[in-house]
């Protein structure tokens, strides 16, 4: 949103509104029992937009009316984005994640994906470049890769993966699909790499929706 | 987070571990029925910490261990960590909250203020300077004041307010007190304007906490 706002962009954000498949507690590690939350009203608490900032049902989002889209990252991608948690590599997308993906795809629009998001768009679109990070938890600096799994996966379904650093995106130009590590990496205080390659990704969608 | 993190600060996050006093449905912009959440848990779904990031107890923060303190904001501040939505301007401190303030300030140690928490600051320590943006809800571009009623509130109990823009800060030297306007402003895309201003505050924090 940050980075959104910055460059000058108009923006809506849309969730599902559907149950979402556990809650964690972050403070154990482990989900919650007895609980659950609608995807719609959490993601309203986060963004806490109003008026023209109201948080959209994803039901309704119709490529038509928009330059571009992203998708951000968050386990959220694995569990009611997808079914990768549950299926692993044979996993199926949310169908209005896979509607969204196609119609960008297909309107010649790009897509920015963050963190894991990009195993959403390696399953609608097979043949597109993407970066998800490091392809190994190799020793880092200031951080490490914990879901170098998913990387597998991606190249698995037919993607062109291309190893970058935290702060630094990748453009396929042709299929205008722009990718960055996000939270694939796990830092203790280098966060401002993380903010430096979405604010990277944001801006070469912006680019890309010039043309 | 970003701001410390890119000035190079290390740091830790705390929250009381209690229950909330209510849940709010962002959608419908009213409480949730039936359902209570841990502040501590809510926390750290935000922060998304693991290992030296993991989210505190706030009773267990001592200003010995630290160079400084910010409270971010939210309505949080007017119903858990105070009770200023039940009581107004007669409202009471959360024990921990003014037991924090108290020492960091005796202890001259600065004190950072994003949005709302300078209600807090100017309920501990009554002579201190803070601006919480506008006085007056006036027409302005790009947003707008809804809750200048606070304004009054701090000024009632014998702060002198300042008057400064979402992208500033206000520095009371004398104290140690840095604040900023941040969500006091409501914006539906300059969000990069609040950014600035808790850059701003957080960069004038590290530079007092070096004195």
């Amino acid at each position: 949103m940050h980075h959104l706002s910055r460059n000058g962009a108009r923006f809506q954000i849309f969730a599902p509104n559907q149950q979402q498949m556990n809650v964690i507690d972050h403070m154990k590690k482990q989900p919650a029992s007895g609980e659950n939350r609608n995807m719609m009203i959490e993601s309203a608490r986060f963004s806490h937009g109003q008026g023209k900032m109201q948080m959209q049902d994803l039901s309704s989002l119709d490529a038509n009316n928009f330059d571009a889209v992203i998708f951000p990252g968050g386990y959220g991608i694995t569990k009611n984005l997808s079914s990768f948690m549950k299926d692993g590599k044979d996993f199926k997308l949310h169908s209005d994640v896979e509607r969204v993906l196609k119609d960008f795809h297909r309107s010649r629009k790009p897509i920015g994906l963050a963190s894991m998001s990009s195993v959403l768009a390696c399953r609608a679109l097979p043949s597109i470049e993407v970066t998800m990070g490091y392809e190994r938890d190799e020793n880092t600096r200031w951080g490490n890769w914990p879901n170098t799994n998913m990387v597998q996966t991606v190249k698995a379904m037919g993607a062109r993966h291309h190893v970058r650093e935290p702060y630094e995106a990748y453009v396929d130009e042709k299929n205008k699909v722009v990718s960055t590590p996000s939270f694939m990496w796990e830092t203790d205080y280098h966060y401002h790499y993380i903010f430096d390659g979405i604010g990277n990704m944001v801006k070469h969608v912006m680019r890309l929706s010039t043309k």
